[in-house]
C-alpha cells in the first residue's frame, strides 16, 4: 500500500504491517510549514486507527530529517524591518498568520496542530521508531521526542532551539524531553539552544541508539517488533505511556499559554530580527 | 532465627536485624509457581511487621536468582495442542488455572498476588538489596525491580521477557521500571524482550553495581544500613518511595486490565505455542 | 549594584542582569547557621522580584560551597551527655532550640525556612547556576539541588549527610534528588550518607559538568543565558519547572512531618552523640 499525501509533504508505505513515513521536503531540510503540519497529523491520524498496524518508521528523504520551523517567510523581511513595540513589525504579523493554521485545534483535543504533529506518534498504538540524520532542530527534534526510540546518525544536529528564536519548545517538548533527560540537562539545553551531536544526545538521553545507518537500524527494530503478538506490544505500550504521559493534556494546555504570551511580543521580534541582522538582540525588561 | 517457609520455597535467616531472604527452588532456577508466589508474599509480610530489623538482603539458592514464571505446564502441552479461537486449547486453559493464585486479591489490597511478590518490599519499611546472578527473567526481573537496590553479577542474564510470551510485564514491572530508565529504554526493553548482560543492564539503569560477588557486596551494604539509626533509614525510604511509587495503585489495576485482556486469547496462545514449536508465530490482526 | 545582607552572611553583586551570590562565612565553611538560613532566603526573594535579572550565580567564598548545617552547639556539648530516653538531653534541647528558626513558616508558604533556602531558587523565575568546591555536604548540597544547573570542581566533597546524624534530607532534598537520579541511585545515596567526589557525583547525575574553575563556567553560562530574550528564559524555565516540581507543596509537608518525628528523638540523639564520640551508635528498636 502506498498513499501520498497533501503535495506530497510526508508519503507513507506500508508493508508486512510496517509503515515507512517520510518527511518529503528535500529543498527546504523537510522544514515544517503549514502544508507539513497537516501532512503529519493526518498520516498520524490514518495509521492510529489501522487494525493491520505493528510499527512506525518515521525518518526525512533528503539531508535532514527536519531542520524545524519554516522562517523563510521571515527571513525575506528581516532586512526592512525592526521590532515594534505595539507589535506590528512585518515580523510579528507574519508569525500570527503563520501560527493560525498550527494553533488550530479539533473540538475534544488536547493538541493545537503544531503539538499534535508530536503528540499522534504516542496516539499511534504501536511502536514508532525515528530515524534521524543531518539536522533534527527546533520543531523537528520535538517531532523526534514525539516518537517512542530514536535511532541516529552520529553527525546529525540536534537542538532545542526554540529559546534561540525568543520562543519556547511550545510542540510538546518540554513533557517529552522531561521523560529522558534530568532536570539540569532539560534547562540547560533548551536555556542554552545549543547545538549537539548525536553522539552527545546519546549520552544525554535525547536519542536511543547512534548508528551510521540510523533508517537501517531503525527498519531493522521495527520488524522484530512485528514479530512479536500486537497484542501484546500496543498493550505494553499503554501501560509505559500511561506513566510517561500522565497530566499530558494540562502541560500542553500550559505550553499554548505560555508561547502565545511570547509570539510576536518586542523581546520575540527583536531575537528573531537581531539573529537575521547577526548583530546582538537588546532585550527589554519584563513589563510587568 | 531462622523461618523456612511453605515447602523450602523460600529460606529466611534474620541476624543483627539483617534478613537473609532466599528463593529456594534450586531445581527450577528458582522459578515462579504458585507455592512460590504465595511463600514470597508471606515472608514480606512478615518482614514488614519486624520492629527489629534492620535491613534485607533477596537472593537466590542455585544456579539463578530467578527464572521467571515457571512454564513447566505449558511446555509439556505444547506438542499437542495449538491455539483455538475461542481459546479452549489446552495451553489457554492451563493458564487460567495457574493464574487463579496469582491473581488472587485480599480485601483492600492493591496488588493481586503476583504483583504483591513484587511490591511487599516496598511496602517492607528497610532497605532491601537484591543480589543477582545466573538469570532474572520476566517475573524475576520484576521481583529484582521491586526491591530497592540491585547488585549483579557481570554475566546476569537480565530480560522483560514477557512479551516474548505474548504477555506483559504485569508484575509492577512498568512502575518500576519507568523509576529506573527513559521511557524509550524501558519501550525498547519490553517490546525487544531481548536478553541482556549484567553489565548492559547497569549501564542502562537496571541494576545498581555490577560485581562478582553480588551477595557479599549485597550484605556488606545491608551492614553499613543497619549501622545507622534504623528510625532515620525508615524515613528516608517512605519520603522517597513517596514520591517513586505515587500512583501505584491506580498503575497496578491498570496492568490487571491489560493482563486480563490477554491471557488465554488466541494470539497470547499462539506466542506460546509457536515459542515452543520454534517456529516463526502467525498472529491475528486486532478484533476490535 | 551591591547589596550586602545580615552581617555578610551572603553577598550580592549584580552586573549586566547576572547576580553574583556568595555564601559568605568562610571561617566556618559556609556553614548554615540561623542567620545564614535568613540572608539565604532573603536574598532569594529579592532576586525573585528583580524584573531586570537574567541569572543567577551561586557560590561560596573561601575553601567551600557549604559545609551544612552548623553543629557546633552539639559538638561543644557532646563530652557531657548522653541520649536520654525522654529527649531531655543537652543535646535534644540546643536541637530543638535551634530548630525554631529554621522551623518558621510564612504564612501561605510551602516551605519552612530551612527547606525555603533551597526552594527559593525555584522561585526565581531566572535560571540559576551553582558552582561548587570544597563540600557540599548534608544541608549544602540540598541547597545546591535547589538550584537548576550544577558545575563541580572534581574534588568537591558531596554528600546526602543527614542519616549519618540519624536525620533526613528534609530541606526539599528528597524531591530535588528525586528530579536528577534513579530511585535505587537515590536510596543508596542517602541510606549510606556516603561522601563522593564531584566526578562521581557528576557520572550519577547530581553534577550537570564539573571543571577545574566551577564558578568561571557558571558565569559564563549566566552570560549565555543572559544573552537570550528573557521572556523566553523565563517561560521555559516555569513550564520545566511545573513537570519536575509537582506536587511540591505535599512532599514538603511531608518532609517535615517526618524530620519532626526524628528531630530530639533517643536514636538521633544517640547518632549525633556517637558521632562526636567516635564509637558505633547502639540504636533501639522502633517503638510502635
Amino acid at each position: 500500500m502506498n498513499t501520498n499525501s497533501q503535495e506530497d509533504r510526508v508519503t507513507v508505505s506500508i508493508r508486512d504491517g510496517i509503515a515507512d513515513v517520510r518527511l518529503n521536503r528535500v529543498d527546504k531540510r523537510n522544514a515544517l510549514d503549514s502544508a507539513m503540519f497537516s501532512a503529519i497529523a493526518r498520516v498520524g491520524k490514518e495509521l492510529a486507527n489501522d487494525n493491520n498496524l505493528r510499527a512506525v518508521v518515521l525518518s526525512g528523504n533528503g539531508a535532514s530529517f527536519c531542520a524545524g520551523l519554516d522562517f523563510g517567510g521571515f527571513q525575506a523581511m528581516a532586512g526592512s524591518s525592526g521590532a515594534s513595540k505595539d507589535g506590528n513589525s512585518p515580523i510579528a504579523e507574519s508569525m500570527e498568520v503563520d501560527s493560525q493554521n498550527a494553533g488550530s485545534m479539533e473540538s475534544g483535543a488536547i493538541t493545537h496542530l503544531a503539538q499534535q504533529i508530536c503528540w499522534v506518534w504516542q496516539e499511534v498504538p504501536v511502536p514508532v521508531i525515528a530515524a534521524l540524520h543531518g539536522h533534527a532542530l527546533g520543531g523537528g527534534l520535538q517531532l523526534a521526542l514525539g516518537t517512542d526510540i530514536r535511532i541516529a546518525h552520529p553527525t546529525t544536529q540536534i537542538s532545542m532551539r526554540e529559546v534561540h528564536w525568543g520562543l519556547i519548545p511550545d510542540m510538546t517538548g518540554t513533557l517529552m524531553l522531561s521523560r529522558l533527560v534530568r532536570d539540569d540537562v532539560a534547562k540547560d539545553l533548551v536555556f542554552s539552544a545549543r547545538v549537539i551531536s548525536g553522539i552527545e544526545a546519546h549520552e544525554l538521553g535525547l536519542v536511543t541508539r547512534v548508528s551510521e545507518t540510523p533508517l537501517e537500524v531503525a527498519m531493522q527494530i521495527a520488524r522484530e517488533v512485528a514479530g512479536r503478538s500486537p497484542d501484546a506490544v500496543r498493550g505494553a505500550k499503554a501501560l509505559i505511556n500511561r506513566l510517561s504521559n500522565a497530566g499530558a493534556a494540562e502541560h500542553f494546555a500550559e505550553e499554548r499559554r505560555i508561547i502565545y504570551g511570547l509570539i510576536g511580543k518586542p523581546n520575540q521580534v527583536e531575537a528573531v530580527t537581531a539573529n537575521f541582522e547577526k548583530r546582538p538582540a537588546k532585550f527589554e525588561a519584563l513589563q510587568n
